[in-house]
């Protein structure tokens, strides 16, 4: 029996948790706080993050990672991208030496334009065939419902990507292996700023042809800056890529959407800000634009996004500016 | 003034109508109905197709092909994929010699897997940089509502791309160019078939991620298909690509996004097709599924589709034989 711990017990990480323990791991979840672990470890259910869930017998949880570690055959990090490092340099002596370190976050890290994986590898020295990223089109209410959804697992080492992947399959929950973790990362990361822009454009009243183009465009620019990165191309035609897109751009249940549809109905940076769960685009648009400039890489809707989320342009001033692009002969 | 023909006007001949007369065209509509070309003549309004918009004074439409078609800069076939040939060969004789062919419907044929400007091209013997084709993600009651809006116009000849560009470049519908006409055509065709799959996966009661996965291994086929026959597999990222299977997949308005919820909720083929205007990706899984067989490529959400709408299997049947499928290394 694998034993798996989760470190963070937000949406995503508790959903990714009830999977594991779906597949037949011995689940143990690090939460931050006292009150989110004791009602997972009583009741397993985690009311703030994840309503009507609950977990399956089994999965414990507690606020000592030390205890949560201990032992561990797989580690899942899943907390926001942004207190990743922070999180590691406490966790990094307690990790066991040879188990995969998994990514669940999606983001670029702000100051230093790393990767997740390249913050654990940084952190914790770990070799790069022990660090596994997975993304993709999965949010995290309908994976715990157990409807059917596909991810990818994205490790340099197919053995340690089987392995993560046989950890994590059920009936309703399929991992697709891919070995570009870059491709997986940059994808996921730029994904949220995508999901900004669209809600940006419902916000202000534009139709499914704009947000189409505006999805298009980012998966274009996503790409664009993956493969600068040293990512195939083929990567964002995938699952983790125009997949998450897809998803993250119909639901309601995105937070990056929602947080862009209000943006667009002219809501103040704060405000959006202020309103309970923390949007990752809002972050990440900065951090990804930064990765884009260093490398030299056009991303005309991060920038625009960029601009609205530090209060900079209005979102009407933003798709002005997108509209107006001139004409091109890629089919873009 | 660029004198232009569009010969069909069901909501997107209409809506496209529209957009040449905005663009500054001098535009002139067939109608194979009597009713039809007499509202849009008189009162400039199509109530079956386009409720609630009205044209720019100047259109004016006939059921006399001929006349529509005396000294025309420019043509727009805008007849449903099925019935073009049959059209043309009666139409073939009243064509300028000069003027660029616009298909702008998306489907494959039945019986001999051609794709639309190959039907021109053989009824018509028109040169091959005559023929363009429209594609993208453009619902026809947005464009006409003049949401912002992008399209490809896809030429293999730069110049004559260009011209139709410039006859139907507004304030709010954008083309942008490709050489592409074969993944254009591709995409275009397969789309419809995946937005039947998504709407089958949504009748069925499955939520947003399964979806995106639809619509990933969606474009994945069509990719492989529009490689296969000489496409740049680009194409299927951009507008043409991943872009209108994004709006047809997100929007209530698609037809045959409606037609494969109809059919996931389980109602038959006969009830579903005899419902109102025909959803083309009914027809054209077949043909698409025809086409990647002549070509040695393997196209599985296709074939399910093609299984469901021919009654050979219900849609929940299909939907196991999809979800079983084994694990992947490409991420899709």
């Amino acid at each position: 029996m694998t034993r798996v711990t989760v470190l963070g017990a937000g949406g995503w990480g508790t959903a990714f948790a009830l999977v594991l323990a779906d597949a037949g791991c011995d689940v143990h979840v690090w939460a931050r706080r006292d009150a989110v672990a004791r009602e997972l470890h009583e009741s397993r259910t985690n009311s703030v993050y994840l309503p009507g869930i609950e977990l399956p017998t089994g999965v414990r949880a507690t606020t000592d990672a030390a205890a949560a570690l201990a032992g561990a055959d797989l580690v899942v990090l899943a907390v926001p991208a942004q207190a990743l490092r922070e999180h590691l340099v406490r966790w990094a002596p307690l990790l066991p030496p040879a188990a995969p370190l998994v990514s669940l976050a999606k983001g670029v890290e702000l100051g230093t334009g790393a990767r997740m994986t390249e913050v654990v590898r940084e952190v914790t020295g770990a070799a790069q065939e022990r660090l596994v990223a997975v993304s993709g089109p999965n949010l995290a209410l309908e994976v715990a419902r157990r409807e059917p959804s596909a991810t990818v697992v994205a490790c340099t080492d197919d053995t340690t990507g089987h392995a993560v992947a046989d950890a994590c399959t059920t009936a309703s929950f399929r991992p697709y292996l891919s070995t570009d973790v870059v491709g997986v990362e940059v994808a996921g990361a730029v994904k949220n700023v995508v999901a900004l822009a669209v809600g940006i454009a419902e916000g202000l009243g534009y139709g499914d042809n704009a947000k189409a183009a505006v999805v298009t465009r980012g998966l274009a620019e996503s790409a664009r800056l993956g493969v600068a990165l040293g990512a195939s191309s083929g990567t964002f035609a995938g699952l983790a890529g125009a997949g998450d897109l897809v998803a993250t751009c119909a639901s309601p249940l995105s937070r990056n959407h929602r947080a862009g549809v209000a943006l667009g109905q002219g809501r103040g940076v704060q405000e959006v800000l202020g309103a309970g769960q923390v949007a990752e685009g809002v972050r990440s648009a900065a951090a990804v634009l930064g990765l884009a400039h260093s490398r030299g890489v056009q991303m005309p809707l991060t920038e625009q996004v960029a601009e609205v989320v530090a209060g900079r342009r209005s979102a009407a001033e933003a798709a002005r500016a997108l509209l107006s692009r001139p004409r091109t002969t890629d089919g873009i």
